[in-house]
């Protein structure tokens, strides 16, 4: 067991469990049942207008005997279609709709029909290259195909009770079991892009089978190992390559790879790979009780944190790998900042949550959650962002080559469709990261309206959450139980929030000495019907960046709750470089007039310089502006680029 | 004859007419003579250890069957040693050095004998591609390098009387002419990168055969015509490219091929072809009469420099084809600025100044070279920058791919060496940059102390310039002349000047009311012993950049006389962001205590935010830090990177 600290075992609440009713998240959680999955599945299937190709169930029906065609795509198409299916069981824990749960049942039909009887699952392989299973980890996504498929079939059985998908994978991971592994005559090697990790660890609490665990730690710790495995495997086909330009194979940083996991200590490489990796490093540091590989995630957790991550949760500052760059280089208008990317910081952050549950953690996954990955999708559901700078003019985007990666407007697909079922099995699945339970105290994480049904050693314990976060930080629970349980309700007081008051059934709580870790403890003999009202105060709250961080020197992000703002063109005119918030600018809430879809916006006191009287000269010895008073308005940076083409812009220059 | 405006024919002023004894540049052209030009002797036989190999002159040894052996480098590498060649008869011109002559001789000799018998001279398609000369222009420089050879056989004879070269270069562009033209059965076409047009003009000029006039014309007017000669000649050889990844044949903009050149008109595509584009039909529109490429001529110029310059006069605002982004997009850390091209720029602006004597263009060549050109080389001669941003941060150099083309110190060399020999003869050749005569006035376009000798209508004008310009603003002319002469002096007072003042023979001459197209001019019988002295105010001047460049907004450079100033790392620490330039910041000169090499520096009252208390946090509610005075030091642009590694800005924020 883990040796240090706070480290009893915590528990999820299962998804199904978890019902929300919340003003902002139910909507988009409808949206995902309504317009996302059938959107999706539309796109998979190739029936979406002016979108690029998917091809990517047909790659299946072709491997099934089905129909006849070649395999077309990336090599990893088929991650597509098991997230959309994660994305339908995740919807399925809670909802019923039995329209998408059929054409999921007959998707896992089909899925199943393209396996090979020896459990090996993979349309690229099967289709186009027969025969070279196995021989191209570095580069080929065979693994992390693999895990996507794995993590559907857990979560469908999870949702549905059943096995056939589960079974499938089962029979997959199995046949990876009997190719890798420290035994002779197996595989020493490991995807380049990690995903099997966490997926067994899935896996492995599903079954119960202890040989997922142990196929997932050796991933994890043959990575890195010398010789290289790359190498050896490169060698062994004659250093064939699969992608043009390739710099996988010798850059080993960009798959975290230059190193035994345990040795590394920076976020380094291809930002996704790299919290995929931590989400499953956590999971084993908790399950096998490993304390130097928990080490290892606290380490490169707190680096990627604390010197790598955008104010919008966002990670990745290039586009080249799609990459880490360097402790403090976060540029607002280059950045890569991948949807997918938070969406795996939310997995790696729940985890470490599960490890020590510390409001850090939460801090982070809410940041993450409510800025760049649900800005990932548009409002109608529709339209994604792969990319998501934090500074946008969109008349350069198509002229400078260092903005060759970044869309102005959300894009129908893509041609690697990594992001946009990763929302959506993000999406569908947020009732999972609300709550964590560790023995008798229940953590909320997240304030989103609904409902839970956690177990307290047999009991039955209902916990309601109502509010209208994140436009006010007002959040009432009450608490449903059979018979009166001892229990401690642990309520995060989140990082942006400098006062908080708790009441219990009306009564005012000393939240000071309640607190540690960023919650407030509430322990007591809880019965049904009682009530604790949570109040976090919600200024509109001005942040800085780290003096290193030259990228943000002088300029101010203004953030209310967990939202952070931005100004965009619709409301405050092009040039948004000429808009300067003063010290003691005024702000104030438009909460009734709201200019999109019932979001709050910010109005502040700003200045803006008029430069109508500079003229034509490019460079000159006199200033020749003045600057005038204006009303800036700020919406939420989630919701930009909802009303056309325009420029955005999140820090703003200070006066 | 051009039909508008003060269209009189100029002419130059041989470069063996004028003498350089100037504080500032006789080191530089000692030490092109001592250091630079041996230096890339060396390089070019591959004699500099820890250099990428050039082999330049071996391929001419292999070619000429002195040598065995294979063709290696660039498809351009012929011109690094042709550059070389004309750098070497530029510095004959005005010096005697008997041994850089005997290496010239032996080179040119070794040229004669690789240049085929029908006047064919390549050493690229010679030995690596024989029986392919011709089929592509667009992407292989063939007669880029015939353009370059040509420019050194022309400055060879002029400067040494010496006609081999020439004569080499005459039965070259006589093959050309053979190949190409309007008539049936020649090849309608033109290079990829513009050159051979503004040589074949200068071929004109020393030998009065008009066919190379006709031809450059030629050349000029072929381009961007449709049905497209780059498609043309592509679909005959099949379509093979020669670049890996080549975009040149489809991005007809990048050789500013896209439509016919009268009808451009934006800076647009790789920024030496369009300045060497613009050189040449400038030279053809004062040559042949030609209003409508005069009018074009100005059109791309003036947008140029309207709207896509830096303040250090480099051009290119990206690296993904060395290229020109959109109006206004000068981004100054990611900035390509390459030195070549503020070379074209110079020789662009030069032929302007031919077709009207007018300070703008004149003021752009200074801008460009007392800033870009003279700053791409070290202090010693031995080192080059490629790319000159205006702002380094050299820690993220290496690990955001965004600076992949950024090197924060100079290199012995490159693999396309094409700045360094560049940089050799545009200072060698500086002599006939300082004045241009038009009819019986003498125009001052540079004030660079020496001595000129200017024909005036066949008597003998000699005119003595001292100064100690760039450090301070005092000009002294004295005239010899063998009788009393009328003419005029037209003397070009800078747009970074306010006040000048100028006496004749200790008479205060009326600035104002003589000074037309931005000079003052002096006219009267000149005599012998005739002084005039001319006193430029050249204060310390704060620089603002156009409101639509967001990289300047908030900031503020410092220039005196032609010199762009900037903070550097060796003087002012680190994180040079935080040094912020107060609106009433006191400036001092450093006249006496000079950090570099006899150059003066600037010492100003500035600001650093203190960030000491910060601690750890990334983002922080309070930007806990305080505005502390401190003492900033600027050293003239061009001097940076001679004191090791570290950070450089040109813009400063102002507070």
């Amino acid at each position: 067991m883990l040796a240090k600290g706070n480290l009893e075992k915590s528990r999820m609440v299962p998804l199904n469990h978890v019902r929300i009713r919340d003003s902002l998240w139910s909507s988009y959680i409808d949206l995902v049942e309504k317009v996302v999955i059938p959107y999706q599945w539309d796109a998979l299937n190739d029936r979406i207008q002016h979108a690029p190709p998917s091809h990517a169930i047909r790659n299946f029906k072709i491997a099934a005997g089905e129909e006849q065609g070649e395999f077309y795509g990336m090599v990893f198409q088929d991650s597509d279609v098991a997230k959309w299916l994660e994305a339908v069981a995740y919807l399925l824990a809670t909802r019923n709709a039995p329209h998408l749960e059929k054409i999921a049942d007959e998707t896992i039909d089909l899925i199943a029909k393209a396996q090979h009887d020896d459990g090996y699952l993979n349309t690229y392989y099967t289709l186009k290259e027969p025969g070279k299973r196995w021989t191209n980890l570095c580069e080929c996504h065979e693994l992390y195909c693999a895990g996507h498929m794995i993590e559907a079939g857990v979560a469908y059985y999870y949702s549905t009770g059943k096995r056939k998908l589960l079974d499938v994978v089962c029979k997959l991971a199995d046949h990876i079991d009997s190719v890798f592994g420290p035994e002779e005559g197996k595989l020493k090697g490991y995807d380049g892009h990690q995903e099997i990790e966490l997926a067994l660890m899935k896996l492995y609490e599903a079954t119960g089978n202890v040989r997922y665990l142990n196929l997932s730690r050796f991933f994890l710790e043959e990575r890195g190992k010398q010789p290289h495995f790359y190498d050896i495997e490169a060698d062994k086909r004659g250093r064939t390559v699969h992608w043009e330009n390739s710099f996988m194979i010798d850059e080993k940083e960009y798959s975290q790879a230059h190193k035994p996991v345990k040795e590394q200590d920076r976020a380094i490489g291809h930002a996704v790979r790299f919290v995929y990796m931590g989400t499953g490093m956590a999971h084993v540091a908790a399950e096998a009780g490993d304390v130097e590989m928990y080490e290892a995630c606290k380490r490169l957790f707190a680096n990627m944190v604390s010197r790598n991550l955008y104010i919008t949760g966002a990670i990745g500052s290039q586009s080249r790998g799609e990459a880490f760059t360097t402790d403090y280089d976060l540029p607002n208008d280059t950045a890569y900042a991948e949807t997918c990317a938070s969406i795996g910081l939310i997995f790696f952050a729940y985890r470490m949550l599960m490890l020590e549950p510390k409001s850090q953690y939460a801090d982070v996954l809410e940041r993450a959650l409510y800025n760049t990955v649900v800005g990932g999708m548009s409002r109608d559901g529709k339209r994604f962002f792969y990319v998501n700078p934090l500074e946008v003019n969109p008349h350069v985007c198509t002229a400078n080559h260092i903005y060759h990666h970044v869309k102005p407007e959300r894009q129908p697909w893509f041609g690697c469709a990594c992001c946009p079922p990763n929302v959506a099995r993000l999406l569908a699945s947020l009732g999972q990261y609300i709550y964590t339970v560790q023995g008798r105290t229940i953590y909320t994480h997240l304030y989103i309206g609904g409902m839970a049904e956690i177990d307290i050693d047999g009991t039955r314990f209902v916990l309601e959450q109502e509010t209208e976060y994140p436009w006010n930080g007002k959040i009432r629970f009450t608490v449903g139980t059979d018979s009166e349980t001892t229990a401690t309700l642990a309520l995060r007081i989140p990082e942006w929030c400098d006062h908080a008051e708790v009441y219990v059934n009306g009564v005012l709580e000393p939240v000071k000495d309640l607190t540690t870790d960023g919650y407030i403890r509430l322990s007591r003999k809880w019965k049904s019907g009682d009530q604790v009202d949570l109040t976090l105060s919600m200024p509109i709250n001005r942040v800085y960046g780290h003096p290193l961080i030259r990228h943000t020197a002088g300029k101010v992000a203004i953030q209310r709750g967990p939202l952070v703002y931005c100004l965009e063109e619709a409301d405050n005119g092009a040039n948004l470089h000429h808009l300067l918030l003063p010290k003691d600018a005024e702000f104030s809430l438009e909460e009734t007039n709201r200019p999109i879809d019932g979001m709050v916006a910010i109005k502040a006191t700003a200045l803006r310089r008029n430069t109508d009287n500079w003229g034509d000269a490019l460079y000159k010895r006199e200033a020749k502006y003045t600057l005038e008073k204006v009303n800036a308005t700020f919406i939420p940076y989630f919701a930009w680029a909802n009303r056309g083409v325009g420029e955005m812009k999140v820090w703003v220059e200070e006066a």
